[in-house]
């Protein structure tokens, strides 16, 4: 059996995991911020250091596991599936068109393999699901959201690296302000930001999306309301999505997912509403249950796919 | 070279066509408004009719070309493309999971495909295009708005067979009264019927879309405003099918493209501002060169490519 690495990068840590089957049978982390380092640094050195750091990354797990087949990474990033160059990073200010998969793979002496990374993510909930589907949605709730598709058993990445940007499908003509110049994008309220945000706009205070959470769940009526909100922004979401691509099984994860009980019952309904008629009822929406191991166990298995291993 | 037929249902006719190589090599046509036959009888009559019609139409070409390889239809409605089956189709009401397929195999002695109408035109423009793509998005505008995908050479009709009901997408919260049950789907800004009623809303006056366009053309402002809303509601549409799948060429279609020198420019910059820009300037658009051969070729194709020929 075939022993693939992944590696997943967030937003305070590095980490990589070894799968065999699938199971994750090893694990190292490490610290990394790397939206902080390319605020920091000149942009020549930030992508020095941060493929530097990825580099020592594999290279430890490569001296405890030199039978490694297949390495694989997710990037949060727009990720050219042809070449594994990374375009642009909303993470990464300063950065373009950097050569990810080569630099590393320089730095290692092995070839990797670049995704982006709710790709990755989709990619490994597809391969958890506990009976075989033929496609998958993904939808991964964070500081932004991001989203990954299976279709017909293999990853839509799209022609510009670019498929799945369901953060920014614009939910409210006008809207709000959304890093990406324009306005209404849906990370601006189904994000653990837009929740921040509305709850702001409702009571004038700054508190962070757990905070909230933990207000909503002692009954605090605004912080209730702003995660109402985010479900049922993340529905008219996935209501553009699946106009689009007739996909049946849904998988909601991220971290902002264990909230999920918050969003649950707007969600629910919006969906409902925005629906076209022949889809109501058939989609089947679960929680991941790979945590964050989703995205180790999908970039390398992309990894794996793509050497043929 | 491999003989297909591809037969393409229109409101008012039913076409044939045998296709070699990408050339429609013979074609013919009958009289026959569906819609209008399952208003007027009761559903299994109806039925009955559309089957006879269909299968008469095929039977007089196969006499004259007996050695066609395969026979495919591009039906309007949603199609289970595993099946055959028709769950339901907006222009033929009262009709609900009807053996499509089947029933015209059994009446014809032969084997058919069937394929969603605009999936099928979809097909056909990909084959058409005068340099090879991997991937197609077609945006078919007349009545309403429907749309087809091709991804990486393989059409995307979904897991219930509607992908791409892209006239659905709800572009205005709290808009017009679809005939879907929900309000502000694209179709009722960017179709002929929504030109209509944007004109008629803007001035009182019932006309169709094609006389709209006339008085558009001679400076009427209201008549020019419709349809550059029509351009504005199709480019929000298509921004929202982008951040879904990423595909670089579209195809614009249908009746009402020959009004498209009228929303050009309101639908470009509308993509433009709407787009992530990772993605601006990249996308490809052009007007339908197949025409209304497109369905045909596409049907016959796809029959072709599912039959082994």
């Amino acid at each position: 059996m075939a022993l693939l690495a992944g590696i997943d990068i967030g937003g305070t840590n590095l980490r990589i995991g070894v799968v065999q089957g699938r199971q994750v049978v090893a694990e190292q982390r490490m610290q990394a911020d790397f939206s902080q380092l390319c605020k920091q640094l000149e942009p020549e050195q930030a992508w020095q250091q941060i493929v530097d750091s990825i580099a020592t990354l594999i290279r430890q797990m490569l001296e405890q596991y030199p039978q490694i087949d297949a390495i694989g990474i997710g990037f949060p990033g727009f990720v050219d599936p042809y070449t594994g160059f990374v375009a642009q990073s909303p993470n990464l200010p300063g950065l373009h068109h950097v050569d990810l998969a080569g630099d590393v793979a320089e730095a290692v002496g092995r070839s990797v393999i670049v995704d982006n990374d709710a790709l990755a993510a989709a990619y490994g909930e597809y391969q958890l699901m506990p009976l075989p589907v033929a496609g998958l949605i993904y939808l991964g709730l964070g500081t932004g959201v991001g989203g990954g598709l299976v279709y017909a058993q293999q990853v839509l990445a799209g022609e510009h690296g670019v498929s799945m940007e369901i953060g920014h499908l614009i939910i409210v003509p006008d809207g709000r302000l959304c890093g990406c110049g324009n306005r209404g994008c849906m990370e601006q309220y189904a994000s653990a930001s837009g929740v921040a945000i509305s709850y702001a706009e409702a009571t004038g205070q700054q508190l962070d999306a757990h905070s909230i959470a933990l207000r909503a769940t002692s009954g605090d009526v605004h912080a209730m309301a702003a995660y109402a909100q985010a479900g049922a922004a993340l529905a008219q979401g996935l209501a553009h999505i699946v106009k689009v691509v007739d996909v049946a099984h849904i998988v909601i994860g991220g971290g902002m997912s264990a909230a999920w009980p918050l969003m649950r019952a707007s969600f629910e309904q919006r969906l409902d509403a925005d629906l076209i008629p022949v889809l109501r009822g058939k989609l089947q929406i679960r929680l991941s249950s790979a945590g964050d191991q989703a995205g180790i166990i999908g970039a390398a298995f992309l990894a794996g796919a793509r050497s043929g291993n």
